[in-house]
């Protein structure tokens, strides 16, 4: 059975998976999601993960993206180089079962641009351009735990930058001396602007972080920890990211509640964004290299 | 028994405490160091945590210092408001038993300058001033889990600022994606001048640290990774500090092996500076202080 009569598309990351099962029509038939991500999977065991997944949404060709195809997953796909197109990732497939199970390669930057690494983005923002949803020459940002900021040109991946503000931000939230404080809810509310306004204004993330322990000790309120701490980190992010950006238009891939985050302190530092699910953008990618395939 | 006879000097901090007995010459006579810090006595374990330390040195009076008089601590200190001198700290002291067993307190900042606060580096710095060792006119630096930096103004703390680099670097290096590469040890090698380089060059936190993910994946190897994030880490705190430095002499005071990091982080950025143990700074401290009483 070929990809043109449907195929079953999963992201595969560290923590969870999805997987979608999409129709001959190129519509979304059925999904699910797991908490089955690579940490959970063990050694030799992918092989029983992936039929898993047929079981649950039918037996069709399988493509794969995001962390499974690191080191700790199921097999290295060695990472497309910078500039990087679709046609580079559909021919840079690492094939379990040629035209049966594939995983799509990362994308990496190397040289002076600086040592750079993405697994699972590509796809998105690569489909959101090839979807129309976002233009071939914008500078995108993908929150998360290891944001990215991605720069389009002719629709392309021509240069990126890894900031680590998710992970810092739950580093900080699970251990060391303001775990107690950053247990709140994370909302685009006026601490988190004060957190964006600070950073903008050149607070940095050593000075700023502890500042949020100072006012504690000293009752000097400022709405909720978390919120600040969030926004000081990501309004160091921003201001990092958009010196990638050349002035074109400004786009939010990735998880809606993070965009609207990014978004807000974007709108801070005067720029317009669009916003786009990263699910969506997903579907987008995948669908768009098994139309190469 | 009075101060002139002989005193015993505790610096009581959170994962330890170190004791030193003091003879009526002023010299250093004894001491001890062990694991009793804040984190190890029982709760209303203090009183008996501190008869243990009259046990070993001698039934003398004593003045503590550090974050045994946090909220945390033995009994809650208040802090002295910025700009403070040795007077102030001396009139601050906490009684525990009058003459005989004190606290002294911390010192806090509030208003326009920022939040912050300091608990036992203020004995040191004022300590260091009384004895001649650093100019009354200095910006000092105070390495550490949470570093200071500190403003001297005739011989008083004018102003000061606090930044995470330390409990930073010991979260990175014990949890989240990094931790495998940061556990070798650092020093004043290549890859430190690397990271404070690239941080003096604007590389900022977030991005930095993931770019030594990305180095290790892509094989670009650049020496020793905890040395590299100990340089990235200390070059920001040294920019971010230095913006309080109004051109006078720095100097550094603390632990002789962070010392020696920031000094060479300062002198590639074209500063000189001086060193001191923080260890003798905080003896002069005290003994400044125990002459006051």
């Amino acid at each position: 059975m070929g990809w043109r009569e449907g195929y079953i598309a999963v992201d595969w990351g560290t923590t969870n998976r999805r997987a979608y099962l999409i129709d001959g029509a190129g519509r979304l038939a059925d999904s699910f999601e797991d908490a089955l991500g690579l940490m959970a999977v063990p050694a030799g065991g992918f092989e029983a993960a992936a039929a898993d997944i047929r079981d649950r949404l039918g037996d069709r060709p399988m493509l794969l993206a995001g962390m499974v195809g690191s080191n700790r997953g199921w097999r290295e796909a060695p990472y497309a180089p910078c500039p990087a197109g679709a046609d580079d990732l559909a021919e840079a497939i690492l094939w379990i079962e040629p035209g049966r199970t594939g995983i799509v390669p990362g994308v990496c930057q190397r040289g002076a641009a600086g040592a750079d690494v993405m697994r699972g983005e590509e796809v998105q923002v690569l489909g959101a351009v090839a979807r129309g949803l976002v233009p071939p020459d914008a500078t995108i940002c993908h929150p998360g735990t290891h944001a990215k900021w991605i720069v389009m040109e002719d629709g392309r991946i021509a240069a990126f930058r890894t900031m680590m503000t998710g992970e810092l931000f739950a580093l900080l939230s699970a251990h060391g001396i303001l775990a107690d404080q950053l247990n709140g809810e994370v909302r685009a509310d006026a601490a988190f602007e004060a957190g964006v306004r600070d950073a903008r204004a050149g607070e940095g993330i050593l000075s700023g972080l502890f500042r949020i322990r100072a006012r504690h000790l000293l009752g000097e309120t400022v709405g909720e920890p978390a919120s600040y701490a969030s926004g000081l980190l990501i309004g160091r992010d921003v201001a990092a990211g958009l010196k990638l950006h050349r002035g074109g238009p400004l786009a939010l891939v990735g998880r809606p509640d993070l965009c609207a985050l990014y978004a807000a302190a974007l709108a801070g530092a005067g720029h317009e964004t669009t916003q786009l699910d990263g699910a969506e953008a997903f579907l987008a990618g995948m669908h768009m290299l098994t139309e190469m395939l």
